[in-house]
């Protein structure tokens, strides 16, 4: 684990609890000596971990925030260039970006554990944390199918479901349904917050409406600076949603296609289902476009899939 | 009780459980039949029900949908003209409007109590549906102290708080907190109904973002097209504040101003109180100003407000 932070100490617990060896890094002397004094195997000397990954094969799951990730790997070209790699970061394209540009594609496979709480640092770890919860784990083109089974089998050990995505499909989907609501609600709460009696009137519609609003500034920030080329053209289009229900209302006209396809995509949302898959076999021709078409349907991975020249 | 729908029968409902005399119009036999099932005095001749209300000095209660009040209000006009008068619709600029054209506003006062649910007619209606509700009544420019104080009182025997605003300050308000969520809850569930992947990972974000994008159409396009000279401008200042945070994605620029005002409005928001109005005499001079300015506040009336003339 190289980060021990919320997300990277969560991981290290619950990989811990399944039965894995596993050991850390953290850049601060205090969340080593407080993974330490839990009785985790922690150092703050980066080298030293990096070479007993190098020696153990580890896979090394980078938990560190993105600006912290060139130096990261610039470490792991010199000392453990061999060893199996992912992340538990919340965009991927910007990672997998950072990661061919040092040489270490090959052994990559990105991942997004979709969970977190409002707290951070190692004492807000919870093994808990992941169970139930998707864990996407990309089918990028260059994907190694030995890599893609490791990094899936450390998620589904860590109790999550596993979603088999694209990069940039993620990002576009985490733009979506993640970082638009937070711009939405910022929107929506800060307009109101110039009407007079608009707080006195205010009940569910604009709780929900702006209840992400409540998030820390700099990690709504983060997010949507982070993600912004992919924020950019689904932002356009709820965009030109609006202004369409803007020309029609100032046209006292009917808002009916607005308001259906609205109600309608709401509507399959709630219906969506989530069938398990369980018959793709890894590393078989067109394993990874198969994945990632069932993961577009809905699909999880709950347990182990079939491997290519395996036997279970 | 003009009309015996959701509202109005609930009304009916509590106003009879608090031990007032109470007698209702509704046009639909059904409703009628179902009412006096229910043992209330019901009818569906609206002229016995005027003259009734005209010589007993009833409080006249519009429970009817807008595109109905102007033949309610022509047969009060030719049946129970001295009437005191209120309403309970959730737009109250364009009610004003039509008494006012009806020659009724001497003894007019708005009302709007927020509560509702799903469903609508005689068979859904509950004398505990306004309990701690808010209950707006109006204290325009024109609100004469005595039918104020009877319209208030009304609200307070139905279990509801009192929320005293004047009409164009509630439409905006309104507009804002309720018909604004629900435009940017339909342009977000249909801009990630086009997105492949999006509710495969759609989680807390989405969810409430979307939630109200699942009321029913019809009911959406009531509010917003009815209160639509108030929801274009609030609309525009929520548009202008997201093309500001789209340039500002667009020149990789930080968001900090866009995401702080809104964090900081949603935390006023929390941290918003509901004091007790208590000290206003109704009636004394400047009372409709200082029950205005006590509910833009967030000023609420548990219990009669006293009044002016008249002695506990």
């Amino acid at each position: 684990m190289i980060g021990l932070g919320l997300i990277g100490g969560s991981v290290m617990r619950a990989a811990a609890a399944a039965g894995r060896e596993v050991f850390g890094y953290n850049r601060s002397v205090e969340s080593v000596q407080a993974a330490t004094a839990d009785g985790f195997d922690a150092t703050e000397n980066l080298d030293d971990a990096l070479r007993r990954a190098s020696d153990e094969r580890a896979l090394i799951v980078l938990a560190v925030p993105v600006p912290a990730l060139p130096l990261m790997l610039d470490h792991i070209r010199r000392t453990a260039p061999d060893c199996s790699l992912t992340d538990v970061t919340s965009v991927k394209g910007a990672v997998l970006q950072e990661v061919r540009s040092f040489g270490l594609l090959d052994r990559f496979v990105g991942g997004h554990p979709m969970a977190g709480t409002a707290h951070s640092g190692w004492e807000a770890g919870d093994a808990q944390l992941f169970v139930g919860a998707p864990w996407v784990v990309s089918v990028d083109d260059h994907v190694d199918p030995d890599v893609w089974v490791q990094v899936s089998l450390l998620a589904l050990d860590c109790g999550a479901v596993v979603v088999p995505a694209r990069s940039d499909e993620h990002d576009t989907a985490a733009a979506t349904i993640s970082h638009l609501p937070h711009l939405l609600a910022e929107a929506l709460a800060a307009t109101a917050g110039e009407v007079p009696l608009a707080f006195a009137l205010a009940a569910g519609s604009f709780r929900d409406g702006t209840r992400v609003a409540a998030t820390a500034p700099d990690l709504v920030r983060a997010m949507c600076e982070a993600n912004a080329d992919q924020l950019l053209p689904v932002l356009d289009q709820a965009l030109e949603r609006l202004h369409h229900a803007r020309e029609l209302l100032a046209g006292h006209q009917p808002l009916t296609d607005f308001v259906d396809q609205g109600h309608a995509a709401r509507v399959r949302y709630d219906s969506f289902t989530r069938p398990d898959i369980v018959t793709t076999v890894v590393g078989a021709p067109g394993w990874r476009e198969e994945l990632a078409a069932a993961g577009r349907a809905g699909g999880v991975i709950r347990s182990a899939l079939p491997v290519l020249g395996t036997r279970e």
